[in-house]
């Protein structure tokens, strides 16, 4: 429902009802801040005339203002009425979600080493990335590795489908659809040894297919541009602005890889118009829409948005990965394929599995058991808390720096004071703090104008150094 | 233990004692049922007396009863014994993967209907390439997993060393040199999902590097050829002799795929001349050899052939597999790489790892732990048995044919008279029985005169299955 509210004087989008009310008006207050809707120093509406103006409980709206109070959108003073805060930097060009990063072998993404490959590890890591690898089920997967291995055949061990092993497919559907919208066929999924070997994949099926440019978004990994070019495709990246990516801009590309969910690394979820426009021009020309969900389990705020592919699966490739929500260690990614696409990307694979049957057996009975969703369920929890632990300490000690894409994900952006970020990165390098700034992930060929900013990983440090973490970072805002 | 049971009349291999003892028993009855030593109609005996005859509880044969009756492989009426299904079809159509419906979990009940690569398996299995599935050392495996991974760094669950685990590499550093006279620094070990996906990496690099052909042998596996013609490189094959492949055309290509200790099938070594007419035409040309040493565990009547690689080991790839000596669902083998190498070949990776953390420290803790000595140890003493069972019953029903290529590996060269290969194969097919005849491995643009033979692989069928495999072979001979 949308309609003026006479107490807020905007319109407001809410989800309907339910658990969901809270977060739908938490974040449409948010947006509204974001937008300049509601100016800053705006007086809100008392909680009790806002609730009874909105149909809904006071305690809602009250637990509403409290989040945006603690995300630092909002102000409350004893005493005084809640105002939008003031900021001192002008409203992000971005929304509110969150964050991500695929993978870089945080290894690759940081400085050039001594030893080739044996990178000294700083004290503090806030790269994006990388999740809580001490927060591993470890014992409750060696269970379930026991369970799976001695109930599987025989055959199981030999040379496998290309595809997969058939358990993980028919488990990774059941799941996909449930928590992603997903419309997936086990027989058009295809296990991966992780995003980048998939996109390796479909890179040389494009080119194969006689593509010779990939669009892809202005900021994201350098390492997954690096896999297209390798592939032979030049990357073009789309502009990108308040709403997100915009893919208006598509033409004959053959096609485009797009974080649609949450952008990495900017947070915001792609606007649901230009959802439509992508999802127009791949029926309209044929192109392909690579969705890249590298962490759609990890929502906080809000209903998670649901996944592109389920809008068109004949034109998307949905691609997901184990890697942020269990570990990248277990090098196991699934691609959701167009029908037409299976044939080519198995044949690329080199036609046998790439992918350990143990593992993929594991994982299939990790999610068929319910030990999936609880663990990711623990794992949302724990960093739901880090998230607000870092917005609070930002809101207390920076509390001129705005903090943006907090909603999802592992990490957010902090925008800084023009010109900062290479100097703030240097200090945090000094410091031992693993840190990278936004131009890090910002495409070579862009026309987006740069800005200063940092993205602040928040999955990697395990609990125990989680605060050092935090302190450490807060150290070198300028 | 395996024994004839009075009460049964076969034998039957069953797991030691435990949980496992029921699915062993239900398991190894379907086989008996599935290969026909327990034939339609026959009656089983009661679970009291079978009971006894094990020394099992009688519940537990009951319910192994129970479970294959439910499966549609036993019947039982009220107050009738129990006896063998009648199957209108013949034979059961899958061996291993379908009926074993008993043990695995959930994930195996979603399990789809088979799908369009999961071809019905074939009654018996000659074709080579795949070991004995069923002698897999599970608990082991499991052991050495818990202790391997109970025992790692989170670390190991990251963004691993685009070369593999170091555990992994340090181990097989040690035992390639011990084993296979394998020059091997860690540093320089690559480990990759498996052969196909070593070749990918190396053909991709040798075309990157400007090489157009690759010179390979007359014989060999088609799937391999096909990686190396998808990464841009003309196949051009080497003439064969009585001295096994001849590499003295060897001129200016980039590269030359070999299979020195044990050729894949004619089942030859490389002679010792041209082993080093090979070293020498690398030297002289910077060509580089790829060295295939697919089944180096397995030779039973002399001194292992040492690897080619120890005589050169700036100019020779190694690679080995864990497929031949444990199974190819691990996917994992491993490349010992000239130093110049290695660069190209771990960004041809993607830069990340590929194989799974779990399965790399399992197997480094099976090589460091001398589990996987022994494994190979026994795995070696139950093939030789069955090559020597396959070699006297050849020599005993079909002594006009000659046998070859019987000193290593998994696999024999049976020689037909001329113009019998295709017509065998024939037969083979109709009666159930999978077998590849020589035609199937030679390379088109082969100049050796063609031979008619069988390639024979006995490292398939379970143990259980091998002696009906066999007979089944001397009956299609001519």
């Amino acid at each position: 429902m949308a309609k003026p509210w006479a107490t807020l004087g905007i319109d407001l989008h809410l989800e309907p009802a339910g658990t969901g009310l809270r977060r739908g008006l938490t974040d449409a207050l948010r947006d509204a801040v974001r937008t300049g809707r509601l100016a800053p120093g705006t007086r809100l509406p008392s909680s009790r005339s806002l609730a009874a103006d909105l149909g809904i409980a006071r305690n809602t709206v009250a637990e509403a203002y409290a989040d945006l109070v603690a995300e630092g959108w909002l102000t409350a003073r004893q005493g005084s009425a809640t105002r939008v805060a003031d900021r001192t930097v002008t409203p992000p060009p971005d929304a509110t979600a969150g964050p991500r990063t695929s993978a870089p072998g945080r290894a690759h993404a940081r400085m050039p080493a001594p030893s080739r490959r044996e990178r000294p590890r700083p004290v503090h890591d806030l790269v994006p990335g990388t999740p809580d690898l001490s927060a591993f089920p470890r014992a409750e997967w060696l269970k379930a590795a026991r369970r799976a291995f001695l109930g599987a055949p025989h055959q199981a061990l030999g040379y496998g489908d290309p595809r997969g092993r058939p358990e993980l497919r028919t488990a990774l559907a059941g799941y996909l659809a449930r928590a992603r919208g997903v419309r997936a066929d086990p027989e058009h999924i295809v296990v991966c040894a992780g995003f980048v070997h998939g996109l390796q994949l479909l890179g040389r099926v494009l080119r194969a297919r006689g593509a010779a440019t990939i669009a892809v978004e202005s900021y994201g990994l350098p390492r997954h541009w690096k896999q297209l070019t390798a592939a032979g495709l030049t990357t073009a990246p789309l502009p990108f602005d308040e709403l997100g990516t915009d893919p208006a801009a598509l033409t004959d590309e053959g096609a485009v890889l797009l974080t649609p969910a949450h952008q990495f690394p900017m947070g915001v979820p792609l606007h649901r118009d230009r959802r439509a426009t992508v999802v127009d021009w791949a029926r309209r020309t044929g192109g392909l829409v690579l969705e890249d969900d590298y962490d759609g389990e990890f929502r906080y705020d809000r209903q998670p948005v649901g996944a592109l592919q389920g809008l068109e699966p004949d034109h998307v490739v949905y691609l997901g990965t184990a890697s942020k929500s269990l570990a990248p260690g277990l090098r196991l990614a699934w691609m959701v394929l167009p029908p037409t696409l299976v044939e080519e990307v198995t044949a690329a694979k080199g036609g046998t599995d790439t992918c350990g049957a143990l593992d993929q057996l594991t994982l299939a009975e990790f999610l068929a058991s319910g030990a999936y969703d609880r663990h990711v369920r623990a794992a949302r929890l724990r960093y739901r808390r880090r998230r607000d632990a870092l917005v609070r300490a930002l809101a207390a000690q920076a509390p001129h720096l705005e903090v943006t894409g907090i909603a999802a994900g592992l990490h957010v952006l902090l925008r800084l004071p023009p010109g900062t970020e290479q100097s703030v990165v240097q200090a945090a390098t000094w410091q031992g703090l693993a840190l990278h700034g936004l131009t890090f992930f910002r495409h070579e060929a862009a026309t987006t104008p740069p800005a200063d900013a940092l993205v602040v990983g928040y999955g990697t440090p395990p609990d125990h150094a989680w605060a050092g973490a935090l302190e450490a970072l807060c150290r070198v805002l300028p």
